[in-house]
Order: structure tokens, then C-alpha cells, then sequence
């Protein structure tokens, strides 16, 4: 396994909400030790890059916020790239509202809006819902959605992810998004790549999602690795597998097994 | 056309929104003292057969309550005949809520809930949501919707209707309600035909949208007559009529021109 770079998901592979996976940051740092170049690719729709660098630091991370790609940030960059700063009704929380702010686009109520921009809100309400659908209704808007996560699964039980968004307002107007951010869609994964400098062949995503990670690493066309330490593990890895169609090239136990491999070959 | 009984829908028929729609009243006046049964069916999902009543009270109709097939009632009249009393969360406002304790169930917090009832409620947050999104994912719940609609035409525009919940919980979960009691499902249209008393062949739907009104009078075996009042009009009949499959037996233009045709062969 020649790696050069690794893109690494955070939920199940760093931390587990805001708590770090035991021996993970020891294995980031066995990582930076060897020379390898790592970024942290996110889904989270409803956090700033700031909020998670924070938090990274509390974990003893010494990444730049430049490494973070969270699909708030990762959204705002799609959209001022395809389209220059634009004016935009957005049905999320303030992390997305600051990070689209931050690359100078312009929040406005939906009547004078361009773009809609869906992300999770757990502040959702009838009056947002009734902005997005008219906005969805009219095909002069462009919609994008920060990620297309269905559902979350929260401490106390499973809660509504972006998909909630996204799945009433197909059902309502038959309209998907024009473009996903989050992975598996390959934007934010060309975001991270771009980001870690290196040839494709030299790139590896880590997650402990088979139909989020894996699947956004073949889709950008690089290596995979499947870690244990999340939602995935050794009862359901097979089923899984066969559900989605696609496979890891390499499996373990959790990021520091990662590390000792890739660190051993160095 | 031999016609003994109809059942009338509401918003496009007898009123528009707290309107009532120009010689509609007139109309119904014309199809009583002629002595035909009449019956009204709605799908609205948030109020109460009571409030209803009022309102028809001040449009100046003498309707019994019982003559109001409302589809917050209908709902909990299908529960109790299915199942008997049932321990139910509802994702719904205080008119739902009303109709199914005026029947006899309880209204529960979702961890006691053996029925999930979703009807359309403006005051809806991410915690119903959530609590919706749980129980749809336990397939010992039962799961029944109020009405299938997807959008409503308020008068500044068009707003989210009961398929708001439908859409996002079929999303996060692939489930559809087991069983969906408006229009154009049979459920409520038994419970009119029930009411008249009638024999199915000297019934028929008067309403206004072909893909709810006509298709749910084809659902029950009963003729159709589509009133040009409402949201269908010559402009868009013809177009509506191929979309969706089905034809009306009869197109006039509004309630007082049916009541004219009917009368006069009496």
C-alpha cells in the first residue's frame, strides 16, 4: 500500500461526536510523524469549519482549518466557484450561514434568491419548509444540498439528517438537488484531493461508512480503507458490502492500525 | 343521470379558503328541496369536524355534523373500527387531536404510541419530526396517514401539505403509511357512501380536481362530476384529464349549474 495522503472521515474514525475514538489522534499523529499528508472530510451540515477546528484542537489535532473540508465550507466553495458570489435562501443553521458568508455570498429572504442551499436545521420550521418548496417549485433556482445524510444516529436514539429536507421536498415537487456536496458525491472529495496536493494513486479515503466513504472514494477514484471504529463492524461489514455493491481495499480495526501499517512500509 | 345522493367536496365546491364560492350555496339550497341526500367530504387534515360545522353554520348550509366526512374525523373512525381504541402519536394539530379523542383513543408521548397518525401541522419542528422518524422505523407501529395531499394553494402561495411528513419519512425510512384515509383513497369515501345510505349506483362525487375528486369517485365505484370552480378550468382540463388516467362522467362549471341539471329531472 503506497499512500502519500489519506483523507480522513471524522464521525466514527476520530471521534464520536465530541469525543476522540480511543488511540485515534495517536494514530494521526504516528501519520504526521512519517511524512503522510492527511485532510478531514465531513458531512456535517450544520457546523463552520471554525466550530470543528476548535474542537480538533481540544483533541490535541494540530491540523490548519485549511485541512478541514466540512460540506458547509466545502458547499460554499462549490457554489462561488460554479457561479461567483451569490444570493442565496439557505434552510440551515448558522454554521452553514457563516461558512457560505465566509466566501462572500449573500443571505437573503427566498423571494430574492438564486440559489437554494439545503442543509440540516434542527431549528426547522412550517415557514421554512413553505420557502424551500417555492423555491423548489421554481426552476430558475439553482438547489444544491450540503449532504444527502437520511438519518443521523444521535446518542438517544436515530434523528433526521438533510435528507428530511431533501426527501419532502421530492415528494412535494418531484425535484431533486442539482448537485449534492457531501460525499458521496465526488465534489467535496475533488475538494479534499485538491487540497492534499498528491496523485489520485497516491490518495486513500478512511471511513466507517461503506455506502458514504467507500463509495465516495471509488467515485473519486481512490484507494479505500474501512475502519471498524463506527457504524461499521464485523457482524454487519459483509451485508453491507452486498448492499451498496461496492468493496474496501483494505480493512481495520480503527485509525491506529491504519497508521502502523502505512508507518511500517515508510 | 338518475341521482339520489352526493357527496360534495368543499374547498373549490362550496367555498373557497372562509369563502364561499358564488351561487354555491344557492345550489345545495336547490339539491335539498328536491330531496337529494347530500354529504360533504374534505381532506383537510387540521381541523375538526366541530370547527367545520361552524364555519358551514355561517356559510348559511344546514348540514348536520354527521354530514361532514372530514378527514381528521374519517381518520379516527378508520382507527377504532381496525383496531379499537389505540394508543396514538400524532404528528398533527389540536383539530386532529380533537377527533381522535372525540373517538376514544389516547394521545401518547411516541414511546407508548402503537398507532403513528400523520396529518399536516403548522406548528411542525425537528422533535415531532424526530419522533415521527422513530416510530415509522419500528415496524410494530402502525402508520397511518390522514390525507396523501402534497401541496396546498394558499392565497400568497402555494404551501406544504400533509405529504410534507409523508415525503420525509418515506426518505429517511423507504416506508409508506400502511393505510392513507383522504381522498382519493377508499376509506373515506366508504365512510360518505355509508352516511347517504345509498345505493352506489344513484351516488356521485362532486369536486373539483380530477386527480383527487374523480379518481377517489372512480376508487368507489360511484359516478363523477367535475365542477370547473376550483382549480381545474378549461384551460388545464383537458391536460389534467391525460395526466392522470381518468375521466369525469360530467364536467359543469360550478355547484349551482349541477343542482340545476339534477332538479330539473325531477
Amino acid at each position: 500500500m503506497e499512500i502519500d495522503g489519506l483523507i480522513l472521515d471524522i464521525d466514527g474514525v476520530i471521534s464520536r461526536g465530541r469525543k476522540p475514538i480511543e488511540r485515534a489522534i495517536e494514530g494521526y499523529r504516528m501519520l504526521k510523524d512519517a511524512g503522510i499528508k492527511v485532510v478531514f472530510v465531513s458531512n456535517n451540515s450544520t457546523r463552520s469549519r471554525r466550530i470543528m477546528f476548535e474542537r480538533f484542537a481540544s483533541f490535541g489535532i494540530d491540523a490548519e482549518e485549511e485541512d478541514l473540508i466540512i460540506a458547509t465550507h466545502a458547499t460554499a466553495v462549490y457554489i462561488a466557484r460554479e457561479h461567483g458570489k451569490a444570493r442565496i435562501y439557505t434552510t440551515g443553521e448558522p454554521g452553514l450561514q457563516e461558512e457560505l458568508q465566509n466566501l462572500g455570498h449573500e443571505l437573503v429572504d427566498y423571494r430574492e434568491a438564486e440559489f437554494l442551499v439545503v442543509g440540516s436545521n434542527r431549528g426547522i420550521n412550517f415557514e421554512i419548509f413553505t420557502k424551500a418548496l417555492r423555491l423548489a417549485l421554481n426552476e430558475n433556482i439553482r438547489y444544491v444540498a450540503v449532504n444527502p445524510d437520511k438519518v443521523f444516529p444521535a446518542e438517544d436514539g436515530p434523528i433526521p439528517g438533510t435528507g428530511l429536507i431533501i426527501g419532502a421536498l421530492y415528494w412535494m415537487t418531484g425535484r431533486m438537488p442539482d448537485a449534492i456536496v457531501g460525499k458521496p458525491s465526488k465534489i467535496i472529495m475533488e475538494q479534499a484531493i485538491e487540497r492534499l496536493g498528491l496523485d489520485r494513486d497516491r490518495v486513500a479515503i478512511v471511513g466507517d461508512q461503506i455506502d458514504v466513504d467507500v463509495l465516495a472514494g471509488k467515485n473519486a477514484g481512490i484507494k479505500t480503507i474501512l475502519v471498524l471504529s463506527g457504524v461499521t463492524d464485523e457482524s454487519n461489514y459483509r451485508k453491507k458490502v452486498e448492499e451498496v455493491g461496492v468493496e474496501p481495499d483494505y480493512v481495520f480495526r480503527d485509525l491506529y492500525e491504519v497508521a502502523q501499517r502505512l508507518t511500517s512500509s515508510k
